[in-house]
């Protein structure tokens, strides 16, 4: 077994749920003995390693000189997650260093691994908060309402100690390999993506409010169906994203009330997921999402609701990134595309501030975010190779 | 005030809730108060009363001779009900006995008035017992295994009693006033409504499932949502409603699995409560739903669950029993429709054995089962009046 999926089988270990999938959240123990477990990892390399005031963990090659290059992603989860989302950019960081201190490698810059605290938010609902701690973009006051300063305290941690966690102005660039979540390197018979872009996702809660009527005498006409108008939003949304390109649109969520299966709903409340990875198709889809449910709620005579619930912009990654890892997927022998993410990652918080970019390898079926989740370790080595090559290039040797 | 609207209020008063409107279910302590108060009401126009095994209330105008003419309908109500639904239909039959006496009518058979117990079946979810007890059509199995046999002996009854309830044999024929519980009469600026038929009723529980998936990360084509094969379904069932004519369609309840906003819906759990009142009708309707949730589940690439929840024959009434209502409502002056019944009533039972009518009065905004149910008290004298004049045609003077 490589060391690769060595790492992979013993990091999946940490936070195993007995019914299958693995739990670590942010402040837990479960993640602390990931995090002290892969500590332990970094200096089994000969690479130091520290834990900043945000829980991030952060492993530094101390060569070259000038800012560094960082390369990771996450080791929390969500509830009953596979064992890649996340880890894997963490485990391929540090295969790729031990590949290029395997080849003789001396980097021009320092290359730091990482894995960011609390990228899912599963816990708290509070995504990205390691990496958004790590470019300066605190939201203390939103952290403090959900309990973040009591949870670490417990583990340790000092909420106030927070802006401390602030390291990217010590990097030059940020590389992630992340498994897809998706279908489509699997489909297409791809080894590695590109990415292009972190798509833009917005939110909504919606509600429509109709009038709870008698299911048999009331006459069709004179119904005011608060589920009928939900109806007609969930397909004209997956209408537009399937006709337009682009863009997704999901309903994830629904319920009715007074929900008795011989009464007409007086109201319908469901979310709406709708992401797009280009700065046109958002803004697009934002006015889609608006314009239709209003035309729905007019032409089905009922009230409408809509309150965003959350927003975030599109992120284009690094043109030049994109490029680098092209040239080291050819030197690796990858075949590789283009494409863009359609979840979040921490690559968006770093992109603000230096040129980011993402690697993606393939998900069987395109499942993440469950115990079915699995890339094959073949597919991921040959990732980490990539990486390795890439990061490399980024460095400079 | 009239005796009736009289009536009508006192009834009001017992099993009223706190928070607006009245709560009366079979063998509680509420509604045997409202069957004491009408066995009062019977005794005081000098009728016998009795209350049967079944918990039904019957009041015997000992008049004439051979088989009775029985009218009424039910006092026990829906959680948090209105004061018109059933309880009108026992008071405009007292009321009926009541404007005979005064204009000094000998009926040439006995007049008998009845509350019957259960018609709305809240507590236990057995709608017509009283009706279904009266008729001989027992359910004893399925009424033991709901808890019946214990509410009753609380009560002071005897489930094992329940077989001498039948009281059909006694009876010639069945004349039942009801609130209209739609919109059609007050619309249309109408009296009374002769009711042609009561609506066949076909109730359905269904899953479609999908697969979850992340609702970023999945192409738009390669998902199976299982929503939308829901959100197909409630607008294919309401077009073909609108569309057809003489039929129904509600969905009323759904539910979702995982639930996750940001998650494809493997499950979409949903009710559909279909309804025709012709045989006809009823027949396209069942037809037509298992047709279109195949059609969608294949389209959509979905599994198919389909659970019969329900079934009520449509129950076509007596048609010499509408002309002579047509007749009595001729000569109290009182504008008239026939239409069918869109809700399920004791008639339903009766008219198995015995010629059966049944007379609308409006309902404000179409509004029942809810404390807003209105009939205003000149509306309900009036079907009080066209009930007594059928009562005389049907029973002869």
């Amino acid at each position: 077994m490589s060391s690769l999926a060595a790492d992979v089988e013993a990091a999946a270990l940490i936070g195993a749920d007995e019914g299958g999938g693995v739990s670590r959240f942010a402040w837990t123990p479960e993640l602390a003995e990931a995090n002290c477990w892969l500590c332990g990892r970094i200096e089994g390399l000969g690479l130091s390693a520290e834990i900043d005031p945000a829980g991030n963990v952060l492993g530094t090659w101390e060569v070259g000189e000038g800012k560094a290059v960082l390369a990771g992603s996450h080791l929390d989860t969500v509830p009953r997650g596979g064992c890649f989302d996340g880890a894997l950019g963490v485990l391929a960081a540090l295969e790729a260093v031990r590949i290029l201190q395997r080849r003789g490698v001396e980097p021009a810059r320092p290359l730091m691994v990482v894995s960011f605290n609390d990228e899912e938010g599963a816990r708290f609902r509070t995504g990205l908060l390691g990496s958004r701690a790590f470019i300066g973009d605190l939201d203390l006051e939103d952290w403090r309402a959900r309990g973040i300063p009591e949870a670490m305290r417990e583990a340790g941690f000092d909420f106030e100690r927070l802006p401390e966690a602030r390291g990217v102005d010590r990097v030059a660039a940020y590389l992630e390999l992340h498994i897809e979540q998706g279908p489509v390197l699997e489909e297409r018979g791809v080894d590695v993506g590109v990415v292009t872009s972190i798509t833009g996702l917005l939110g909504f809660q919606v509600r429509f409010l109709g009038a709870a009527n008698h299911a048999g005498t009331t006459p069709m006409a004179a119904r005011k169906d608060a589920l009928a108008g939900a109806a007609r939003a969930v397909l004209a949304l997956r209408d537009e994203a399937r006709e337009r390109g682009g863009m997704t649109a999901n309903v994830g969520q629904i319920r009715v009330e007074p929900g008795g299966a011989n009464v007409v709903p007086s109201l319908a409340e469901f979310s709406i997921d709708v992401r797009s990875p280009t700065a046109e198709g958002f803004a697009h889809v934002e006015a889609f999402v608006r314009e239709a449910l209003e035309r729905i709620a007019g032409e089905e005579d009922l009230g409408l609701e809509l309150r965003e619930t959350h927003r975030k912009a599109p992120t284009p990654l690094n043109e030049g990134i994109q490029e680098v890892l092209e040239r080291a997927a050819d030197l690796e022998g990858a075949t590789h595309i283009r494409m863009p993410s359609g979840a979040g990652h921490d690559a968006t918080m770093l992109a603000r501030h230096v040129p980011a970019g993402m690697l993606f390898v393939p998900s069987r079926g395109g499942i993440s975010h469950s115990p079915d989740e699995y890339t094959a370790p073949d597919q991921c080595e040959l990732g980490a190779r990539v990486l390795a090559r890439a990061l490399e290039l980024v460095a400079g040797s």
